[in-house]
C-alpha cells in the first residue's frame, strides 16, 4: 500500500470525517484542497511560496504534460517532485478529462473550452481546432489531437498508468470517460461500463506499487448509474476513490451524485472528488463525506483580479480600490494581505505587473488553506 | 545631508572605490548594481525573494509612476517604501529620459522606443503613437504625451522634484535633458546648457531633506562638453552624481565620456551612471570610478530566458536544454541554479509558464549581485 489513510475523528451531525493521508512525501491532513499546478508548476509561485502558505499537496495534469514536456523526459530527470522541487506529496489525474474537454464537450458545446486551450490566445484559432472535433472514443481508448500542435494520439488504460507512472505522482487515477451533461442515460450507461473495464484494466497495469491508485466513479447524473458505479468501482482493490465526471449542471444535482455515491464506497478509504470546488461546494461536499477536492478556481480567479473574501469575491482591479490602504481582508494572516494594500494590488494589475497575479494566487490559496483548516477544526 | 557616503577603499592600479552609501533605509554597499522596479515592482519577483538575492537598493522610474497610479496616490498610501514593502534604499530617476525616449529618440530613431512601450503589444498601434512625435522641449521643460491614453503633460525641474518629492526615494536626480547620439554638437551644447539651468532649479525647489538629489552630466559624445558639464554639475551642491545621456553609440564613446567627465567630479561623492550595463560595461566602469549602476537588462533578459552566465549567456529555452539535467551554472548560489535544472526551465518557457520569467529573474540579479561583490572584494 502506497498510501495510509487513517480517520481520526467523525461528525456527529453529519457525514464528514477529519482524517490523515500518509504517503512517501509526507501528509495529507482531510479534508484537503489541493491546488492545481498543470503543467508542473502552481502558475505564478515558487514552491517555497506554496509550503509557506501551508499547502501540503498539489495536482499535476496528465494530458498537459504527456504532450510538453512528455512524461518520458520527466521521468529522465527524476520523476515530478525533483523536477519540479516539489518534496510534499503530488496527484496526477488520468487525462480521462480530455476526453470530455476536447471530445465529447467539443460536440455538445458545454464550455470548459478555455481551460484548455491555455496557449491559445486567438479564439478563432480555438474554434477551427474545436469544429475538427478531434477526440474519439473507442472500447480500446480515446484517439485525440493534440491542442498544442494538432498531433495524432491514443490513450488507453495501459497508456495512462505508464505515463502516470513515469511521472512518478504519490497518487494516480484510472483512466476514465467522463460524461458530458447532455449525454443521454443509454450513453451514459455505456460509458460508464467501458470506464469499469477500464478500470480493471488501469489496476492491471499499474505497475509502480509505490504509487497509489484511486478508481473514478461515473455514471452522470443518473441515480441507478452513480449507484451501480459506486458499488463496481467501491468493491476493486484501488487505495481510495475519486468522484468525477459529470457532477450535472444545477448545483443540486452535484449533492444528489454525492448522495447517491458516497454510501457505496468504503468508509476506510478515501474520497476525492475532482475538479470542484468553490468554498460553498467545499463546505456543503466535506459534510457529504468527501475527504479531498482539486480546483483551478482559486488559482485563476487569482490571476484574474478576484480574491476570495469571507463574504465572496472581491475585485482588486476596480477603480474604488484606487486608494484604499486596506489590506484585501484586514483578518487575514497571508503574505500579501500582511504587506500590500489594496491600491498596490489595483496599481499591479492595471499596470500589467506579473507580480498582482503572483499576489493574488498567494491570497486565494492562503484561504482556501485556513478554510480547510477551519473545516477540520470544526468537525 | 539625506546620505553619507564613505570611500573604505580605493584600488591601487585603477580609479575604482570600495564605499557605503548610507541612507535612512539602509546601506548600499558599492560598487553595486542597482535592479530597476519600473512600476514599483521588479517584474515577477517579491521584496523577500530580492531581498534573499542580496540586492541592497532598487530604481523606480519616475515617468511611469507619474501616470499610473500617479505620485499623490504614492504619497496619500505613506510613499513608496510602504506602497511597494520596499524598506530597503530606493532611488528614482528624473523622468528626463523620457524626453529621450518620447522626444528626440522618435525624431532620429535610435531605439529605445520598445522599452517605453510595455503595455503596447499591437505594433501598428507603438508606431502611430511614434509618428505622432509627442515630446516637445522649451526653456521651461518638455511638454508630451501619455504613451498609456495620449494625454497633454509638461514637466519642468520643478514638476519632476514635486513628483520625486512625493514618491519619497531616498535618492532621487535632477531633471535633464538627455540627447541623442545624433544631436549635433551645437544643439547637445544648447541642450547641456538648459541642462545645467534645470539643475539649478532642480536643486532650488527640492523641498524634502530626507531625499539626496543627485545632478547629472549631461554633454553629449563631445570632450568639451563633457567636462563642461561636470565641472558645472560637480560644483554644485548635489549630494551625488550622474552621468546620463548619450553615452554615444559605439562602446569606446563611453568610456571616453567616463574618462572626460569622472576627473571633474568631486572625489568624495557617489556617481552613478544612468542605465547602464552589462557584465563586461560594469567590470569596466567600476575602474574608471563609477560607483553604482542601475539596467533592466539582467531582468529583461531573464524574462525572454537568457541566463547570465560567466561566458556569456545561455538561452535556456533552445532545444539542446530539453532534456538537460544541469542547472543554469553548476557553481552559482542562487536559489533557481540551486533547485531547478536547465530541462525543467527550458519546460517552463515553451509551455508559458510565468515561473520561467521568475526564476530567471532571480538567477540574473543574483549574478549581477555576486559579481558586484566580486568585484567589491578584488578592489
Amino acid at each position: 500500500m502506497a498510501i495510509k489513510f487513517r480517520i481520526t475523528k467523525k461528525s456527529k451531525s453529519s457525514h464528514a470525517r477529519v482524517g490523515v493521508i500518509e504517503t512517501e512525501h509526507g501528509v495529507i491532513n482531510t479534508p484537503a484542497f489541493v491546488p492545481v499546478g498543470t503543467q508542473a508548476t502552481v502558475k505564478g509561485i515558487t514552491v517555497e511560496q506554496l509550503k509557506n502558505i501551508g499547502s501540503e499537496s498539489l495536482l499535476c495534469n496528465t494530458y498537459h504534460l504527456y504532450l510538453r514536456p512528455g512524461d518520458k523526459i520527466v521521468k529522465k530527470m527524476g520523476g515530478l517532485h525533483k523536477f519540479m522541487n516539489w518534496d510534499r506529496p503530488i496527484w496526477t489525474d488520468s487525462g480521462g478529462f480530455q476526453v470530455f474537454s476536447l471530445g465529447a464537450a467539443l460536440e455538445h458545446g458545454v464550455g470548459k473550452i478555455a481551460s484548455i486551450f491555455p496557449g491559445h490566445k486567438d479564439l478563432g484559432e480555438t474554434e477551427r481546432v474545436i469544429k475538427e472535433k478531434f477526440a474519439r472514443v473507442t472500447e480500446d481508448g480515446v484517439e485525440f489531437k493534440s491542442h498544442l500542435d494538432g498531433s495524432q494520439h491514443f490513450f488507453t488504460p495501459e497508456k495512462s498508468m505508464g505515463i502516470q507512472n513515469n511521472l512518478g505522482a504519490d497518487i494516480i487515477f484510472a483512466f476514465d470517460e467522463c460524461t458530458s451533461p447532455m449525454h443521454d442515460i443509454k450513453y451514459t450507461q455505456e460509458s460508464m461500463d467501458r470506464t469499469h473495464r477500464w478500470a480493471k484494466r488501469s489496476l492491471a497495469s499499474h505497475k509502480n506499487s509505490r504509487q497509489a491508485l484511486f478508481g473514478i466513479v461515473q455514471g452522470g447524473a443518473y441515480k441507478d448509474l452513480r449507484e451501480t458505479s459506486a458499488k463496481f468501482i467501491g468493491n476493486m482493490d484501488f487505495s481510495g476513490f475519486g468522484i468525477g465526471g459529470s457532477l450535472g449542471k444545477p448545483k443540486r444535482d452535484m449533492y444528489n451524485v454525492l448522495e447517491w455515491s458516497i454510501p457505496h464506497l468504503p468508509e476506510e478509504k478515501p474520497r476525492h472528488l475532482l475538479g470542484i470546488g468553490s468554498p460553498e461546494d467545499i463546505l456543503k461536499c466535506v459534510k457529504m463525506g468527501v475527504d479531498t477536492f482539486d480546483c483551478v478556481m482559486p488559482t485563476r480567479l487569482g490571476r484574474n483580479g478576484s480574491a476570495l473574501v469571507a463574504r465572496g469575491r472581491l475585485d482588486v482591479r476596480l477603480s474604488k480600490h484606487l486608494k484604499d490602504k486596506n489590506p484585501i481582508d484586514k483578518k487575514c494572516g497571508c503574505y500579501t494581505c500582511q504587506n500590500y494594500s489594496r491600491a498596490y494590488l489595483c496599481h499591479l494589475f492595471r499596470a500589467h505587473e506579473m507580480l498582482g497575479p503572483i499576489l493574488m494566487t498567494m491570497h486565494n490559496l492562503y484561504f482556501m488553506e485556513n478554510l480547510l483548516k477551519k473545516i477540520r477544526e470544526s468537525i
